[in-house]
């Protein structure tokens, strides 16, 4: 793409104060702001930010930045992993803050359509007192928006799926400012091609996506939380697999290294011992079938190696529970004081994971900084953070090689580049790699939606 | 697309006749076999049948169309309903199912790839023994590859997902005769666009799968069926609704009307009531928790006019009572012997099935032949089976109509205009009124990786 120069990003710019007043900015700091999400990446500025309200002014801005040929990058809470939001062609930042609506709740069809700019925990208090929940909880409190745009997973995929599986239908617009609705509020469709996947996942790189109608489901009658510290990563892995293997339908299934607990200690002031541990939660509609399901892994992990359950049966227990694992990445960073984390993610077959957290363990050893390690082991997907000294450009260069060394490794095992954080500029060099031939399908899909290459641009596929 | 002649089709069938021997023919028999599927739609043969037994022949076969310009259509069971297979623009049939191994099946990752001509029951067989099952069952013992390019679901579909939930990766032909590998064997993957969904449920009109890696569950160890009727279809759909609310995971909910009950009886042998009647089946880990869910569930449907559980706990009795369930469509056929069926599907959000259905049954009322009503209530999709006599167009027209309301009402209800059995002929009419500018996105997506319109051409979309 020929980049606009400084021209048409003035006149784009009158042309959007036109449209919407102050909820236009090209101040410095505003730009700053939108210029990175909370990962390693090099910032990078857009040339103007707007804060749309609906979906016709996204729309309106599509047509705009298409008049002036300026690169379109959506933002919500600026909590992605690989870059996603960084403006490394500059153009317009499409901040969907401002579109926070709850549109629409249905307790009897278990969905809810919301404006992409509502975040997580707001859903959760607007479903308060419904009796439903909306199940996907990557941690952060992003917007709905980008976690469709990111294919968004996290603790509780092993039981309620991801994005793919909770998305029921999008309201996106397009390059040239068109506006389509993919899917339907039934429950499932034959009819036509599956679009409302095709742009779950695709990091605003074919369209922004401005509605979201989500699935719900009922919070479980009863619900038990436990910690099981293990002798070794293999025996923790072992007993995830016996658990999925069986059918069991356990709610979150969560391992954290040596490394991390010792992390988790210090921040959150616990004192789990400091082994290769296994974070449960059971959901069932009755009390009898929890108390089932728990002994029966509890059986499971005492079998290979756990060294027995700490219960946490009532809420506040099983908040501080949760609270000690959500702010593991906290956690690490605050291991060494001024360091930033670089955190990546690989996501391999079950029967691959011991070993492979295993060998990428073994390439950890001897790095010049802390390494935690967190999976959702029940679905193979395991994330690294290494805590960083942003000043020390060897640093950067020892983690370059380590994620490329487990990437590599992945993929070897029929598993792929990210699990759950997505592409964005972190994991296209692996994307030959994953896909093959079916890149080129990607790069068609790409040309044929965004024909001259506005749609955050340089991210994910090259056209 | 111009249409190749007499000459294009003569030479390409004897490089097909080089490439595959005695796997092509043009005998008049064998065209007419592949002219059709089980469906209303006229049948059109195709100039001429392959039969490749790997992936890089359906490549050679995709060059050869490409250079004499003839369509490729794919075939597999031949029991698709909306005239997927029906060549109505000649060219070359490719039947997949000399492709019928099962290439490997994982007990510790729970998933199998098989090619694309293996059988739902074929794979059933393969897995005997493993504590695996394949769990979409869509009736018929269609292909896993036809299943994955109907996006197929059935009667498990409300506790096991459809097609769209249960394939991991796809081995697929493209038009030019590349293959590509979709998805990974990983769990969750936010690595690129998600081309497993895009080529789920693209009917043959994007690529030919030729392998499919597919999901796998553990066969559940406690499962109890139940058959129970009802005063009225409002009480049957609201115990359906109130039983989906509660996040009770019954493993089949299906409704059958009376007319539909009456053939099964007199198809099967049977003597359930003539009523409005469920059909559950309840899958758990636990022979206590299985009485607790069906408790329940018997609860819910006794406040609601349910007559009371007729329970099949024994293998052999649930075996009759779903054998009796899957027959409905021959048992229908059979009220009206030499007659044959037109069946459609709608599936709208499930608080709208109760009235979708009784407004449905209005339209139906007077209609010249029996009509029979089957539905996978827990998804909010049902089914219409037309016995008509083909010889009478008052017939054909009295049902088109009837089709025709049905479909508007469910779409005006926020529905889909098919939730299983695909668009294919039957369908293509409403996609326009069901995805208004969406399908000029689809035509997008269609002219991108078929620019010349040779795979499937004529249906779902036209470019």
């Amino acid at each position: 793409m020929a980049l606009a120069g400084a021209r048409a990003v003035e006149a784009a710019a009158d042309e959007l104060k036109r449209l919407l007043g102050d909820r236009v900015s090209d101040a410095p700091a505003v730009r700053e702001h939108h210029s990175r999400g909370e990962s390693y990446h090099a910032p990078a500025p857009p040339d103007i930010v707007c804060f749309p309200s609906s979906t016709g002014e996204v729309a309106e801005i599509a047509r705009i930045s298409q008049r002036f040929r300026l690169a379109l990058v959506p933002f919500g809470a600026g909590t992605s992993l690989e870059g996603h939001v960084n403006a490394i062609h500059g153009g317009i930042s499409v901040d969907l803050r401002e579109m926070n609506k709850v549109l629409r709740v249905s307790a009897e069809d278990l969905d809810a359509t919301v404006e992409a700019g509502v975040t997580r925990l707001q859903l959760a208090r607007a479903l308060r007192d419904t009796g439903l929940m909306f199940s996907v909880d990557p941690g952060a409190d992003a917007t709905i928006g980008g976690m469709a745009a990111t294919r968004a997973s996290g603790t509780t995929a092993v039981r309620y799926g991801t994005m793919r599986d909770n998305v029921l239908a999008l309201t996106v617009v397009l390059a040239d400012g068109a506006v389509i609705r993919t899917g339907t509020r039934a429950r499932k469709s034959a009819a036509g091609y599956d679009l409302t996947r095709l742009f779950v996942g695709s990091e605003g790189t074919l369209g922004i996506l401005t509605e979201v109608t989500v699935r719900l489901h009922p919070v479980p009658d009863a619900v038990s939380a436990a910690v099981c510290a293990f002798d070794s990563i293999q025996g923790a892995v072992e007993t995830v697999i016996a658990t999925i293997q069986l059918g069991i339908p356990v709610a979150r299934i969560e391992l954290l290294d040596e490394n991390q607990l010792d992390a988790v200690n210090r921040y959150s002031r616990t004192h789990y011992p400091v082994a290769p541990t296994l974070f449960f939660e059971f959901h069932s509609d009755s009390d009898a079938h929890l108390k089932e399901l728990a002994d029966t892994v509890q059986a499971l992990a005492s079998e290979r190696g756990g060294r027995g359950f700490e219960w946490a049966t009532h809420l506040e227990d099983r908040e501080r529970l949760w609270q000690a694992r959500h702010t593991a990445y906290y956690a690490a960073l605050a291991l060494r004081p001024g360091a930033q984390g670089w955190t990546t993610d690989v996501c391999v077959p079950i029967s691959r994971l011991a070993e492979c957290i295993v060998e990428t363990r073994k390439d950890n050893e001897g790095a010049p900084f802390p390494i935690c390690l967190v999976a959702h082991a029940g679905d193979g997907n395991f994330h690294l953070i290494y805590v960083l000294d942003p000043r020390q450009p060897d640093e950067i260069e020892h983690a370059r090689r380590l994620n490329e060394r487990m990437v590599v490794r992945a993929l070897a095992m029929g598993g792929t580049s990210t699990g759950e954080h997505g592409v964005g500029l972190g994991k296209m060099k692996y994307l030959e790699a994953e896909h093959g031939p079916a890149l080129d399908t990607m790069r068609l899909l790409k040309r044929a939606l965004d024909p001259d290459n506005r749609m955050n641009p340089g991210k994910m596929v090259l056209p």
